[in-house]
């Protein structure tokens, strides 16, 4: 870290639309974390969200809170324990860092950990600033053919490759994605790269849906907000020439949410990815008798720790 | 069969109100078809229902159909290609047959298949008769030391067993029944067989929560139709110590699964085993993001085949 | 079936090197079959053992035996209870039918049911013919765009897809394939397409290593008779830059199986597809102490079922 | 820690045979640490066996080394973040704590992490003292009716425990324990309290095998040293009346895994616990071919976790 570099401007939200360039100190690493300066970091929906409302639903911005979780940098500095990386090294930064070793640490679900730190999640600060330090158990060693730009994206790819783990998704599955945002994009291609056979994404929006077609979507389905969900679902199977196993709901909206459990497979599954109203209505006899299973996703775990050729696999379906 | 036993006597349900005892043919068994000797046939509140609206859901008495599917018998005749079972052999009955080889069937969901026969379904006859055939697969040989009281029992507790199944209950579970009825006391029974360390019940009727105590049951809880889904998820976590990894809903009603949602730990498990209405109002959000997963049941596979000692284990339990 | 097409010329073992071209009486079919009109069979490395050995193992040619499994066929004709093909319809024909509805069978593995007939494994006869009946239930119809030859190529591919399903193979695994014959490019090209992210194939020949290469393989490791499997695992170590957490044994041979052992990383699996001695001595404790699993594969089941688009997943990455 | 409480008197092994009471210096709890003044500690065979031989395996005595790892004591000072604990608590202790976060920690397998601390195995010390810090994340409160003794005993169930799960123990399971030593009988009564319906246990000694009957255990297979595997297996077949679907072998025997293989049925598991030679000859291709799957267990995770709820349902077997 030398002299100019000590500017660390940093990106801090201080309540709701109130967004604010500072100079922050430098931080200084604990035995077991590395000092960072950030290269990449993208921005997310939800640092636009806490912007702009304030909040989302019971993360509150109470204090300020620097932005930022989509991150990659370079190592300047290691804490005296820290033996697997060493300065000069380029890292991909997992936001999430279990605090306590509590049950869902021990049992392989750390991502559950109520008192997780999370980047950018009030009240842990995000690392959108020059200088940041993480712990380094959650740095990932770039290899030499990786970006730094590839490596901030390995944040949103692992959604999509959770959601698509917890679905079961492998060779020969049919899956429906319900939204073909960023998204329900992401796991449109994960999807693909673990051997879906067939997958067709659906969306109100056709310029939405012709993004889909180009990264692969076997089929589409131009939704409209009136459409009836038993109709909707009636026109997946049409059109897959089967129910699909799978669905995996990017947009959280009710109606969306009734069309996945009607479309799917009994034996399937729904993955819930997209965030909708606290209470929901939906057809749960249809999903019960037919045990249809019905699971969330709350971020990922062990995705980054995947090694980072993963990517590699996604980049190559994203550009061939 | 001799003339004696020519008389096979039959309880029909003509329509909605109107049961009749009837003499019906006594069938010839088909090549992998067994004929049974009924000896005794449970009395399902499935039955019941039939007789008294008609219908369950979409299922519709349209024409007249034989009640009965908690059974077991005597063989009599064997079909030209049964090997396994002989005249003489005591069985318990599995009332659900598939009959196509299609894709559940294939990969161990014959209870998925959508052309599954299934007795005192409409329009499939059941066994409360004299004389019965079935499929020699689908009939497992009673031990000398089970009654065939036993063994027609063995098909409420495959309910209790597939739920438990679904649901992944093993050594040291924390279990929540909600309802005490058949139904929840079976999963009460087949939880603590598989090693369930807690099980708290809940129900309307202290009645039956007497009942759940004398079967088992750690904790119970009392709960009013007016009670509050959260307030009683608390309860639920201060009477266990913690929150209980698995739910096992037994009653159908929309507060009492909503109530299940909240009060299932994080990661962990609600089976739907009552049937409720066909939309149901529930907090879905707080079940995705803390990757609580929703499991329906349709009735039960693979479980006479466990052996008949499980019903030991089982009737171990309840008398010990 | 017109006069022309009464000619049913069939390939029959009748023992050891005697293989003879016969005239067969075209069959019929019963209920729940079809008789196809045959068009691509492939010949099995299988075939020819039984030709030139007369055996495999305890399958021995005790009678005339039509050889081929690998097949694809017309539909010319249908059982009186065949619903889901008609007359005309192209298939690819799974070879192994279970006979009975036993425990196996019922639970999801009706590849180890005893009694299973299997194409051209002694006695039960092959489809190397122009005319042959098959169970309707295990004919797969091809989409349009496939060929028939592709059709055939479904059953080779099934056991790289089965030992990729055993060895549980997803997105961003790290593979060992241990064996660069027909099996071990069957389970390369299945790995990548589950999303593998590292492969490396190990073999005594560098033009079967090469062919691996062209096919896909990221890391070649080319071995010799009389090399060290505790060297060889720290090669294959030290190529991929961590050990692999599944390794695929395609060779049988006793110091591959040891190598693969070593190799695999503390918590993954060795899946056994190559067939070696009946009695192999083997670092068990390693194994064990590493809680690195051991698992067979034998045959294949529910890969047909997958939809054939999977082939076209696999023909993707053999083409591109 | 008053003053009479100053003496700690620890258990030390200098080397092979060389045994020592010494007075050691009471730790100082770290943050995330607790002292215990010790209650209740076992003497493990495997502390017997470094005493006698000063190894196990790679394991090599070389530095003093305090024995003990079956433990429960009494919380006397805690560190200070730790918030889960309190002085005056009595708690069970977890011998194997997870040193680093590394991929086997994060994924949910810490007892397969290389760097792991270990009671009592070389070089870690084991807590046969009278004061012992430890990991707070690693200390289990014991519940007002469970006692010192009954914590202690926490440990070796463990092993049990995990052997069980690793093979999936459930309802109505028909297991084969080969050896009924401390091992045997541990995993005989967890497989019960897991509802295993038949369980059938071997051993050379018929006193190991009256303790069994004691314990629970449905058929006693009394075996010699020159039994052959194969006959064994049809032994096990014929007194069962079913091939088991799992055999744990706690005896590390070669004839013995040998007899483990060929009992079990096909689709089925074998669970190495007890540990042998480093090489051994089995028969694998019989396993492979009938995917009997061959899985190690190394010590256990995740069990104290279980609540300790899980003993008593342990002694409840045991007692009655």
């Amino acid at each position: 870290v030398n002299k100019m570099d000590k500017d660390n401007l940093t990106v801090v939200l201080h309540s709701k639309g109130d967004l604010r360039l500072e100079q922050r100190p430098i931080p200084e690493p604990g035995p077991n974390e590395v000092l960072l300066q950030m290269h990449s970091v993208g921005i997310c929906g939800s640092d636009v969200h806490y912007w702009q409302n304030g909040r989302i639903g019971d993360f509150v911005v109470k204090q300020p809170m620097v932005l930022g979780h989509e991150a990659s940098g370079r190592v300047v500095k290691v804490g005296s324990a820290v033996t697997h990386l060493k300065a000069g090294d380029r890292v991909a930064v997992e936001p999430g860092v279990p605090r306590e070793v509590d049950e869902f640490f021990k049992s392989g679900h750390y991502n559950l950990s109520p008192s997780i730190f999370f980047c950018a999640t009030p009240p842990d600060d995000g690392n959108l600033c020059r200088y940041y330090k993480h712990s380094a158990n959650f740095c990932y060693k770039l290899p030499d053919n990786v970006t730094y730009e590839e490596g901030a994206l390995i944040e949103p790819l692992s959604v999509g490759i959770h959601a698509c783990r917890r679905a079961g998704v492998t060779l020969g599955s049919s899956v429906f994605v319900c939204g073909a945002g960023p998204i329900g994009l992401v796991s449109l291609l994960v999807a693909k790269a673990m051997g879906a056979s067939q997958v067709i994404i659906s969306d109100l929006s056709s310029d939405r849906l012709a993004k889909a077609k180009e990264m692969g979507a076997d089929f589409l389905l131009h939704v409209k907000k009136e459409d009836e969900p038993k109709e909707m679902a009636k026109k997946v199977e049409g059109m897959l020439g089967c129910m699909p196993q799978i669905s995996i709901e990017c947009s959280g909206v009710q109606s969306s949410i009734q069309t996945a459990i009607y479309a799917t497979r009994s034996g399937g599954v729904v993955v819930l990815v997209g965030l909708g109203a606290e209470m929901t209505t939906i057809p749960l006899l249809n999903a019960a008798v037919r045990e249809v299973d019905i699971r969330g996703v709350f971020r990922y775990l062990n995705n980054f720790h995947l090694r980072i050729e993963v990517c590699f696999v996604l980049f190559y379906f994203y550009y061939h």
